[in-house]
Parts: structure tokens; C-alpha cells; sequence
């Protein structure tokens, strides 16, 4: 492993760690500079593009953590997988956990493509996939609550 | 910590993820190839002694999977530890769990000798060590689920 | 990100990592050591002073986690956030889950102070937060647990 990759695979790793520590301690600033201005952000089937929507999506999603009962709540972050470019820059992998008031509520993966630009490693693309909710998470879609949810 | 040092626990942590991300990936051809042609793998009391019986192991544990209602799924990997040997190596320690569609699974350990060569980590010993089923887990041994399960 | 910054991350790290692995297989001494000899370790509300004191707690720790019906347990470690200070040294941020007979018993978070002293990363000061417990977790305080419990 040459010293490129070195830093690669440590400069993404704390690139993903970053995201972790700053949407869970609510730093919505530092958040949004993770992302390059014109970065890519989907969470399932929806798309935003450009910090300022990447913005609005993390106050909603923020406004939807404190409107239920689970907070106090953290991603845990695991099994990250770096796979360098050979152009510069790195894909990734990883899998979270949120656990909430009541333990594990939801789940899913995060695919990235991330650069480094002037030192500093941020996400042009993330694709976050939420894979499964609890039975008895409150923030489980309508559709998955069942009658009466 | 000097360069031979930081390259061991950063090759290593990398080959540990890579585990994870092929197997949960369905890539079996690069997943057997993370083991060296004479590797052993032991799950609990099941020993598995070069690539073929390696792959063989993960075939049958990918329909045992996919014949349960479990996926998708993942295997969450943490607290990695990485215990450099003075004659090149290492030895290894990590956690996992396996989250799947109703949440947490199965958990245990992993303990691994793995080894550098020509450039690339790979396992030289694997063992997996399973400490625990979900209540409800699915993929429980017939012994650990009950009478009439 | 130079060299320094790289030793930092990946050795700050190490230094979380062996916490986990040495307080789960039980080895005392090189767990203890870990700390600085003046370092300050809080759990929630309880404050321990000097390795004396901090090897008291875990040797108080361990008994109650003997005591009851949870072993073989694990904490699994997670979100790894490291941010280096320009003196030296390191804070770190990172969440844990501690995984026991039952599946996920309680969980929190780590906010350490981290130097490297002889080429080797201490606690300066941990301090961990534990967040929440499981409802049948035989581990809560009694206060959480209710009437009866």
C-alpha cells in the first residue's frame, strides 16, 4: 500500500466518521460543507442536489428525529469499505444502525463517491438506503405501520 | 507508530471490510480470494481448509440465508483490533453483527491471523465465533429454537 | 493530510479499539494501562481518578456483569471521530453498543481526551455516556427498571 492509498483509505474513513459526529450533535453547518457545492445526496428515492437542498433535507429530517419519541439517538457506523480510484478519489461502503430511546430503530447502508479537494476528503455523491425499521419505530413510513399506525 | 506499523493496521482493518462488503454483495470470487489457497476457516466447530472448501462453506451458507425470510441484510462490523506480529502479520479481533429484515440477528467474533503478500492482505486463519441468536432468529440452530421450531 | 495527522488518526483509534477488545476478554492490567497515570475517567455521574481508582471501577464493573444472566457479551464500537488538536493529542467522539446473551443490552457514547506519550496513545480523560437500556436489560439502574423490578 503506497502512501496515496494510505490516506485514502484514512482521509474517507474520517470523511464518513465526520457525517456521523456532526448530524448526530446537530452541527448542521460543518454537515453541509462534507458535501461539494453541486454533491449528489439520495435517501432512498429522493434526490437532492447542492448544498442548499442538502440543507433543507437534513433540517426536515432533523425536524422528523425531535417531532417523536427517540432522542436521545446515534448512527452507528460500521463496516467501511474504501476502494480507491485510480483517477483520484475513492467509492465507499458502510452500513449504520440508528439506536434511539428504545434501541435499534433503523438501518441501511451509505454508497459514496468521495474526492479530496485542497486536503480535504467531502461527498460528491452518498446514497444512503434505509434497509428496515423496527417494528415499533416511530419513524417507520405510514405504509409500514400498518391500519391504525 | 512508524510506516511498517501504520500500513499493517490500516491493510489489515481493510481486509476485515472487505470480508463484509463482498459477502454481503453475493461476490463470491473475490470473497475466496481474501483467504490464502491454504487458509483455514472455522465457524464455531466447522473447519474449512482451502479455497475450495471455503467456498464451498459460503455457498451453502448463502441459500441457508436466502431461504429464510432475513434479507436483505448485513453484517455490521466493529471494534477492530489490530495486533501487529515482529515477524511480519498480524493477529486480529473484531465484533459483528448481522442485522437483517426484522433487525438484529446473530452477533459474535471474529479472530484472524492474516498475512501481507505482494501487496495484499489476506487470511491466513479465520475463525468465526457466533455467541448469540435473536429470539426469533430464523437462521437459530433446530436446538437453540425449542420444541416444535 | 501529513504524517503526523495520519499516526494521529490511525493510532487514536488503536488506542479505542484496545479499550474494547482488553476490557471484553478481561485483561485487566493492559486495560488499566491504557490511561495515563493522573487520567480522569467518568461514567455518566461517576467520577474515577488515577489508575487505583479506575481499576476499582472495572473490577466493580466486571462483578456485575458476572452477576447476572449476560455473558458472553461484547461492545461494539462504532462512528470512530477523531480530531487532532494543533498542541498534540487528540478529542475523540465514538459510540458503542454493548451486545449481550439477549441481543443489545445498552449503548452509548465516548468523549476522550487522547496524547501519545513514548510513541504509545493514553486516555488522558474518557468519558462515557451510557444512553439507554434494553427493556429486559438485567443491567439498568434499578430506578429505569419500575415498580417490581
Amino acid at each position: 500500500m503506497d502512501n496515496a492509498e494510505l490516506r485514502t483509505r484514512v482521509g474517507a474513513a474520517h470523511l464518513l466518521a465526520s457525517y456521523q459526529y456532526f448530524a448526530d450533535s446537530g452541527r448542521l453547518g460543518p454537515l453541509v460543507e462534507l458535501f461539494l457545492p453541486d454533491a449528489v445526496f439520495r435517501i432512498n428515492d429522493d434526490t437532492n442536489v447542492g448544498r442548499d437542498a442538502i440543507e433543507a433535507y437534513f433540517r426536515s429530517a432533523g425536524e422528523s428525529f425531535r417531532g417523536v419519541d427517540i432522542l436521545p439517538g446515534r448512527h452507528h457506523l460500521s463496516s467501511i469499505y474504501v476502494d480507491p480510484r485510480a483517477e483520484g478519489g475513492a467509492a465507499t461502503y458502510a452500513c449504520f444502525q440508528y439506536i434511539g430511546i428504545r434501541g435499534l430503530d433503523h438501518w441501511g447502508t451509505y454508497r459514496d463517491e468521495v474526492v479530496e479537494v485542497d486536503g480535504t476528503w467531502r461527498f460528491a455523491r452518498r446514497r444512503v438506503t434505509v434497509e428496515g425499521f423496527a417494528a415499533n419505530s416511530p419513524l417507520a413510513p405510514v405504509a409500514l405501520r400498518g391500519p391504525g399506525a
